[in-house]
């Protein structure tokens, strides 16, 4: 199977230009299908299981102190065991056809399948305001928006690198990062499908 | 004018992918031109101008001490008035046609012309193996090679950051950037050749 996968920091609009590839591409597309199997897989609800996998649950613990405690704490064994479920439904999802997936560590989750990896960022200005177009009122000024998204930054980040021991974020990890900053998001969708079609088509 | 640069991390092929990617826009493509102009600029011979431009001159300076000493010390003082021709010629060229060009800090020196910037990086494994390809008697082995990668990466880091104040590699800084390990880069380039014209054309 063919496979994208789709890293983002928070508000550069990763998730607009997954699901344009997947559109280009003719590509399954998948987002929140992905909590929903995970919840029908563990018999947990989608809620718990939504917080869970965007790291609301362990936020608190750094990687090296959480790393020795799982076993003796409940809530980060749950967010263990609901990262095995996620793996299992991510792996599921790319057997069954060609797809792509944004975010939830999919790049190294499927890295047997070769997927072509990209990385989406932006200036920290035009995710302020990207952000504040979709939800005008959350935060009082850019100051609080800035610093609501390093925070979602920082929980990917630790989330990311607990379970993959990689570096989130890190260029070498991926084929393609693309700053959204000064581009026509539509347009250069499909630009970026090309070269994952490319790319894709040479790897299989 | 429309301009494209290419920043790269040594032997990731960022030289390849500038002249394809000038073939496929047809647009100039500056890379030894450059320095022989400085050249001709500075009344100074090519191959010292060379030396400096390829930040052999003035390796031996932490950035914070070369700053405060530029005006007590020739030889750096010499590298500041090369670094002034180089923008002097790399303007020019940038007025002249639409044009890619590789390296020399141009996505700083020109960055009132909107350049389409990409850097382009490998891992250390692929660039050891294609440094070693075109130059296969000059190092011993493969750790004598990484030393040496790194030791460009590092040059260039410095000079980058020295005359730019902005940080080598750091994608924030670049509009794309391209991880060359696992692609075919003639394949490559047209793809990126796309992107860039899509999005210059955007920004004319």
């Amino acid at each position: 199977m063919k496979i994208v996968t789709i890293g983002r920091a928070f508000g550069s609009g990763g998730r607009e230009i997954g699901r344009r590839v997947a559109e280009a591409l003719h590509y399954d597309y998948y987002d929140s299908e992905i909590i929903s199997n995970i919840a029908k897989h563990t018999e947990l609800a989608e809620e718990y299981v939504r917080k869970v996998v965007d790291h609301e649950a362990h936020q608190l613990y750094p990687i090296t102190i959480a790393r020795t405690m799982g076993s003796h704490n409940p809530s980060l064994q749950m967010s263990i065991d609901i990262y095995k479920a996620q793996c299992d439904v991510i792996q599921a999802m790319a057997e069954k056809s060609n797809c792509v997936i944004v975010g939830r560590c999919a790049d190294c989750i499927l890295r047997d399948f070769s997927p072509f990896k990209i990385f989406v960022y932006a200036t920290m200005e035009e995710r302020v305001r990207r952000c504040k177009e979709r939800n005008p009122n959350q935060y009082r000024n850019d100051r609080e928006w800035r610093k609501a998204i390093e925070r979602v930054d920082a929980s990917r980040a630790r989330y990311y690198e607990f379970f993959t021991n990689a570096t989130w974020g890190d260029k070498l990890h991926y084929d393609v990062c693309l700053n959204t900053s000064n581009c026509n998001i539509k347009e250069v969708s499909q630009k970026l499908a090309d070269l994952a079609e490319l790319v894709l088509s040479d790897r299989a």
